[in-house]
């Protein structure tokens, strides 16, 4: 681990249009390109394989290597709380207003936080495996942590499609625009892994 | 010219977010990267040169090199009307309600239709030169395009900022959703250059 703090990432699978669900929150068209190949990409916690083309393949394996994740409670509802566990087995944080009932008072792998965004970040950068990056995860949380300046970079796989309506990634910017630096772009089979730092937030 | 018809393209500077144009229409920060490195392009009708990085260079040429130009009122307007003569000196079609009264009466390089885009369309592939693609200007008349399934090709300039607000390209697709193929990416300084074919009309 260096002397450097984590850093924060969204890793998120977005439409040209920029939606990453539909409006009944499918994500089927933005995840195609996880079956897009014939490389083998296993989840490092739970039975999932994924088959991907060459070039996508190093990406999801570094997308995997987090240090620890924070999640919005929606996401980790649609998720059904991955079968119940992180299903990257690393620290997993998630966002809340209310601890569910069914986690109450029993052991769990996660860690629920209600006292906002910014506790949820800084617990998940004490407990960062390794000083891996932390992961953030739903679209909510993500524009969260921009606004609050707490993201450091942006790891988009922008997919081949216009799904015209649906739920949005950049939803929640409050009109505030941030300048990124583009430092890096892969050219996967009908899918582009797109990174970018968060370099500056503009006045409005 | 080949048998075929002309393609009809569409090709714009957007953010990552999805704006082509802040909510005042400046496209400042989108076209940022037209003076994003230090090879000179001109415009071959206009005096405006661009100074571009060398992976853009070809693909701003390219751009240039189309066949006949359909444009929206309001982004007519807001060019006020080029000066007075198309940029790229070839058949230029303005899709309008109304013939602007300072057009009307007079020698005119400009053809206003009134009656729609489909014929805007029609009449700029008859007249597209040496049967080069369509370019259609302006993010609502390549929409209608679009859901009329006019359009072959959007060339998208994909630039790391993000506005939060302002005009989006895909913003009147009605929700229904487009399948494209994504045929090349080029990585520019600062933009990536994103070309996609329009492959399939979803259902709802």
């Amino acid at each position: 681990m260096s002397g450097s703090e984590p850093k924060v990432v969204v890793e998120m699978s977005m439409s040209l249009d920029g939606f990453v669900a539909t409006p009944d929150h499918s994500t089927d068209e933005v995840h195609a390109w996880y079956e897009g190949g014939d490389v083998a990409v296993t989840m490092p916690n739970i039975e999932l394989t994924f088959h991907v083309d060459a070039a996508s393949a190093p990406i999801v394996r570094d997308a995997f290597e987090l240090g620890a994740n924070v999640t919005g409670r929606v996401t980790f509802d649609d998720a059904q709380a991955w079968g119940g566990d992180d299903p990257m087995g690393i620290p997993s944080f998630i966002v809340t207003h209310r601890i569910p009932d069914e986690w109450k008072d029993r052991d769990s792998p996660f860690v629920f936080v209600t006292d906002g965004v910014e506790s949820a970040i800084a617990q998940a950068k004490a407990a960062a495996r390794y000083g891996r990056p932390v992961g953030v995860a739903g679209g909510d949380i993500a524009m969260q942590c921009l606004r609050a300046g707490l993201l450091d970079e942006l790891w988009i796989h922008l997919v081949p499609v216009l799904l015209g309506e649906g739920i949005r990634l950049f939803d929640e910017l409050d009109g505030s625009p941030v300048r990124l630096r583009q430092s890096r772009v892969v050219e996967g089979r009908q899918v582009v892994h797109l990174f970018y730092e968060v370099a500056e937030h503009l006045p409005r």
